[in-house]
């Protein structure tokens, strides 16, 4: 995955080369990898991707839904760089892989406030 | 595949759910299936999805750009129904998995203009 974003000219990336890709905070820690993101149906707008970080061999691990405005690619990284430290992390909203939450918008709302940013629908 | 649009009770869909999942014409052929999709980077819009059809075991499948607003889940068909006829897509823009287009504006344009729908950016 280190080429992700990289060996496409344009400005548009897949979404099977998103997903899988690893996650860095700015002090270099790696906080996870993004498993998936949610998709608007109708309007195809991304609303979060989903972090992954923590359990064994995929078992326990926590799932933290990211605005996608936040996901920065660095190339020398070979993956996504998040203004994120752990201590934000710890207290984030997430949940367990088969506990997906229901998003709504109210949800969402919540997501985008607890990281400081609008929620733009 | 057959819940990809169900169990989730809002309007959203998970990358991974989109991927792989059958897409069928009204006529109840199978055209193939959505292998990924193109997401503006910066704005996190879904620009289009990769209907890919034919070959065998993977081996020189044509990946087709459509655009997203074409899907339409059906849950008792558990794929997408798009309205495209075999003819329609012999002619379509096509490329094979290792001749990735330069996904530019024109390119984009042009694939929307051929399916009769206006592009939206």
């Amino acid at each position: 995955m280190t080429d992700a974003m990289t060996e496409n000219p344009s400005d548009l990336i897949a979404s099977d080369r998103v997903e899988g890709t690893a996650v860095y905070n700015r002090e270099g820690e790696r906080l996870g990898h993004i498993s998936n993101f949610m998709v608007d149906k109708l309007s195809g707008q991304v609303r979060y991707a989903v972090l992954s970080f923590g359990g064994i061999l995929g078992l326990g691990q926590d799932h933290y839904p990211l605005p996608w405005s936040m996901l920065n690619y660095e190339t020398d990284k070979g993956g996504y760089v998040v203004d994120l430290s752990r201590e934000t992390l710890d207290s984030a909203p997430k949940h367990l892989p088969g506990e997906r939450p229901d998003y709504t918008d109210a949800y969402g709302r919540s997501v985008f406030q607890y990281y400081g940013l609008i929620y733009p629908w």
